[in-house]
């Protein structure tokens, strides 16, 4: 159990106005005690409660260490879980729970009266994963290292008449040569016009010259992903291509180097976009300019025009401003970065200067 | 729209009392309507009611056919989606809903006094997904042919000395070369004494000479899902061995040969496991005889002593008892029924004698 994490909960709780809370995540389970299991359809739940006595609900099937700091209830198939469950609740009290909480885990403890009224809390867990501590920022420094020298070894793959399945077929292996423990998510690898949908799925479309080679890929290393964007292009890049290449680069640059304590997330969306739209591509920047990344590949919390959170020393988020032109071509370029004390941390060292490869 | 699918569905929840529902569960939606989509976190819901004014709930980013029979309502990120829904409900009924609904859609529909009160009602769904119809048991057919067209090339990888990774690493392409469209689960290869864990993962175990070599493999074609086992042993088996896989696949047999409709569940799960006993092994068959299968690899209803349920023409199961000794082999036979008018049908058909390879 991580009292510290655990801690940081309890507080952000408070502020909602809530003492409990069932959390049934399992990737927000592991956060908080270090036991990572897949419970299936079983019930799996960790109940915090303002006092610190809280209880971690198993079913005897699961396999967990033994000593973990909490106190463990463990349950049966046969078993009433949720009556066991609301045995611990404070039924005066209201409870928050995760925002996944099946329903039919929520309608029984409503009809044992459980609690006095439930609601959706996952944002305090979400808040205090959003700030990443020295340990986690060490273990994401570490997969976006090896996601740097993957990209060196997958540009390296691209060659005539190479088909985009090829090319990614053969980028778990590079990962896992290079200490990773797997994919983060599936590579996405777009050649020529595919680059200019965001969520390509590659095929056997091979590569032509002239043509962009967009790589948007990550690794998850001790279980935290990585994520970067890099678009090369192949043999030759015509003008107009480089243009909006530089166009891009420049995007990404800006809102990066705006990147301090305080300063509002959806002023960075602002300052990628701006740029954007001043050089005409307005209409073709179509999605936020970055998400949040830890434990998961996709946490809680954006940089978007929505979000007018500000940023905190431990954020860890994604800046990746794209220009998609249908039928064309499609150049977008991420990189992780890390609010720090007095600035930011880009994760990924991977040049941004256009490569022809 | 599959207004049989639907009909039926209907008719079950109103033996439950219900009139309305809310489907959630994108396979039990794909299922009712044909339409496959994977709604990440937002709001995808299939609204049935007795009527037959069924309502489909769509955000305006999911890609949809045009002519699905069945009116839509779109909805943006920035529309309140469960107002939208609440306004289609029966207010004064009560309102079915699947058990894996989330917290964040169940409390809002709560909040909106959207109906007269909330009953998981997921079994109605099951109950019809259960039995399957001719399309779909051809679906089944042909998704298990492939399996046994499998099996005869998995088992050749086995020569000495390949672990049980460098096997499972060729299944796939294997199963594609057959005309599959992936895996229905992750293949199980256990050599020797890992076969005694049921669920084991493969790892860098070399085969040995006398050691048992349990595949659990399935794939899936056109949307359904196979799964049979099937153990060898490699070069040589001991005398003791080739008893234990006698047991196991009289056992098999003693359950498929009871199946007609009318049979309850309970009883198949009963034949194999005294049979087993009778033989001494009673202890070391862990498991419940078998489950459900179809769109999903494990379908709710299984086949187990707590089942009592009827087969009923068009079940489709699996049979599959075993025998685990720690640290010394495990076998199990498995195969895939499909329960007809008189009997069952078994769709696999590789061969039950055990094969030293």
């Amino acid at each position: 159990m991580n009292q510290d994490r655990a801690g940081r909960v309890l507080e952000a709780l408070n502020e909602m106005g809530l003492c409990q809370m069932i959390i049934t995540d399992p990737v927000a389970i592991y956060y908080l005690t270090g036991v990572r299991i897949d419970p299936f359809e079983r019930f799996y739940g960790l109940y915090l409660r303002e006092d610190g006595k809280h209880v971690f609900f198993l079913n005897r099937l699961f396999a967990v260490p033994e000593h973990i700091g909490i106190e463990k209830v463990w349950y049966s198939d046969t078993d009433s879980v949720m009556e066991m469950v609301s045995q611990y609740l404070d039924h005066e009290k209201l409870l928050g729970v995760d925002r996944e909480l099946r329903a039919d885990f929520l309608l029984p403890l409503m009809e044992l009266g459980a609690a006095k009224g439930y609601k959706v809390a996952s944002d305090a867990v979400d808040q205090v994963r959003g700030v990443k501590d020295k340990q986690e920022q060490e273990k994401m420094r570490r997969s976006s290292r090896i996601n740097d020298l993957a990209m060196a070894e997958f540009k390296k793959l691209v060659r005539e008449g190479v088909t985009e399945t090829e090319v990614a077929s053969q980028m778990l292996d590079i990962y896992q040569s290079l200490g990773a423990d797997g994919f983060s998510f599936e590579p996405l690898v777009a050649f020529g016009a595919n680059a200019a949908d965001p969520h390509h799925t590659p095929d056997n479309t091979a590569v032509q010259p002239g043509d962009a080679v967009l790589f948007d890929v990550g690794c998850i290393k001790d279980g935290y992903c990585s994520d970067m964007t890099r678009t090369f292009y192949f043999r030759q890049v015509s003008d107009r291509h480089r243009s909006v290449y530089d166009v891009v680069r420049s995007a990404n640059e800006a809102a990066i180097s705006l990147i301090r304590p305080g300063v509002p997330l959806c002023d960075l969306d602002a300052a990628a976009r701006n740029l954007i739209e001043a050089e005409g591509y307005g209409p073709y920047f179509t999605h936020r300019l970055g998400h949040f990344i830890g434990l998961s590949e996709h946490e809680h919390g954006d940089v978007s025009s929505a979000n007018h959170e500000k940023a905190r020393p431990g954020m860890i988020f994604s800046i990746e401003p794209g220009i998609y032109l249908k039928d064309d071509t499609g150049v977008r370029i991420e990189d992780l970065v890390l609010v720090t004390e007095d600035g930011c941390e880009v994760l990924n060292h991977y040049t941004k200067e256009l490569e022809v490869l």
